[in-house]
């Protein structure tokens, strides 16, 4: 996805929210802005947000010496989803369909994004998540990949998040799949790095590698090497949030978008209202016999 | 006013704002979103916030050709005003206190701010300005001011706001007073020009000048002579809204502003809470002896 006039606004508004939470020095706020809009100025055509957003934190981290402003705030949204997490242990093991169950709680578990600014009501989203109607479902396409693979790639998002993506994970272990968990290279606004991955027992339970950068999405061309090929050679990858659908959304699958439209771009590209719940599942290669780049 | 971190986003939101009236083509509004990073990134430590509203016009001019985007806008807010006027009309005519009522509506007046973005029920907004109490009042001090000056010098803010403002005026003239208004050179955002004056008959009660520049507030440096001079020798100056305050709050006065406390910012400088209503008389330098730079 490439950068709209709208997301030029949002990612000022995310580095102003950056800034203030690294220094209360509005001199160097300032500094940090006038530095953020000279990156804008010098943007190429084909700039993803969250490249630019990775860039931001980086300007933060050089003009501030803060480089993880989100840290308190990162810790505070793992606690509260490892307190909820035994409730929601019990629901998944009296539900119908706890595999479907387990979906709608790690897309419940994306709302928990720092990077939008506005307030939520996490009790309330989990309720929503489990009843709202899927605007995209490609759940028996997913059941019939999910069936005939053996290792999947589960990529994460946010802190907070990556405790119901663990439900998903216990869920998609307990069925007999070899998953491998990716957190993010670097600190990027509140996504979860490989300390979080500690911290909520995700490495307890699999292997957990990074994507090699500290950007809040996974962007192919820029990915430590080791990631790219544990991607090219999973039979199943299962991506969270809008920040990996913006970086591989134009990649060939079989990739499985997990994920709460937050933004307007990203609904409109999908083609769904802002707030839809959407579990796609992008074609591979050997599926739709091209590379699909269009979708 | 100084441009603060806060004012940077904000002026990037009013960036995407015109850029979307004056064209659907968003490789366009990106080029302008762009050119206006380069502008930021430029700033010098003193620029005002309005200096760059102005630009950011200049801009979507040069690269749209649409020199006026909110001329659509602007004159439906005219009319709108425009129609409410008789009823205002009466509604003066029966008030206890003629003139602090016409203030009073002038400042509702002011609300008519698409700078903003927000949505807005004028009704309830006259309502409000009715009845709300004034966080800073210096009516008193504005009557005796008044009491003794000859010429008064009003400089206007927005359309729509400007027949809010010729009841005001013509409560003035009622009082003897000889009265000068002051629209924007040029087309800037939604704000009163040369054209609006015709429009809503300012021109057929009283004397209008410009200030010379197409920026939506007041800032001397850039002001033409005639204008300067029209300031330096009014006996009483009457300033409406933030984009004046912005430009006018570090001259000498006798300033009084009248303005709706619209942006936090503003509100901080002036010591009010956001959405206050001020009355704010700045004393000139014969009265305060001194050349008072730091209120």
């Amino acid at each position: 996805m490439k950068i709209s006039p709208d997301c030029i606004v949002c990612l000022f508004q995310q580095a102003l929210r950056t800034s203030k939470l690294a220094t209360e020095d509005e001199g160097l706020q300032r500094k940090i802005l006038t530095r953020v809009a000279n990156e804008i100025a010098q943007l190429e055509e084909e700039t993803i947000p969250i490249e630019v957003a990775g860039r931001i934190q980086e300007l933060v981290g050089e003009l501030t010496g803060v480089t993880d402003p989100y840290q308190d705030a990162k810790r505070r949204y793992n606690d509260l989803a490892l307190k909820l997490y035994p409730r929601l242990k019990e629901l998944l093991e009296g539900a119908e369909d706890p595999l479907l169950t387990a979906i709608r709680l790690a897309i419940a578990g994306n709302i928990i994004d720092f990077g939008l600014g506005s307030e939520f009501d996490l009790e309330q989203v989990i309720q929503e998540s489990l009843t709202r109607e899927f605007s995209i479902f490609d759940y028996e396409f997913f059941l019939e990949k999910l069936a005939a693979a053996e290792s999947l790639l589960y990529i994460g998002d946010n802190t907070g998040e990556i405790v119901f993506d663990k439900l998903l994970i216990e869920e998609l272990l307990r069925r007999g799949k070899q998953v491998t968990y990716v957190v993010r290279g670097g600190s990027a606004i509140n996504d979860a790095t490989l300390e979080d991955a500690r911290y909520v027992g995700m490495e307890k339970i699999v292997r957990v590698i990074t994507t090699g950068t500290a950007i809040p999405g996974t962007i192919l061309k820029d990915a430590s090497s080791d990631f790219v090929t544990h991607f090219q050679t999973a039979d199943l990858i299962i991506a969270k949030g809008q920040g990996n659908f913006e970086g591989l959304d134009d990649e060939p699958g079989p990739i499985t978008f997990l994920l709460k439209a937050k933004c307007t771009l990203i609904a409109n590209e999908l083609g769904v209202e802002p707030g839809a719940m959407v579990l796609y599942l992008k074609p591979g290669i050997k599926e739709s016999g091209f590379i699909d780049n269009n979708n």
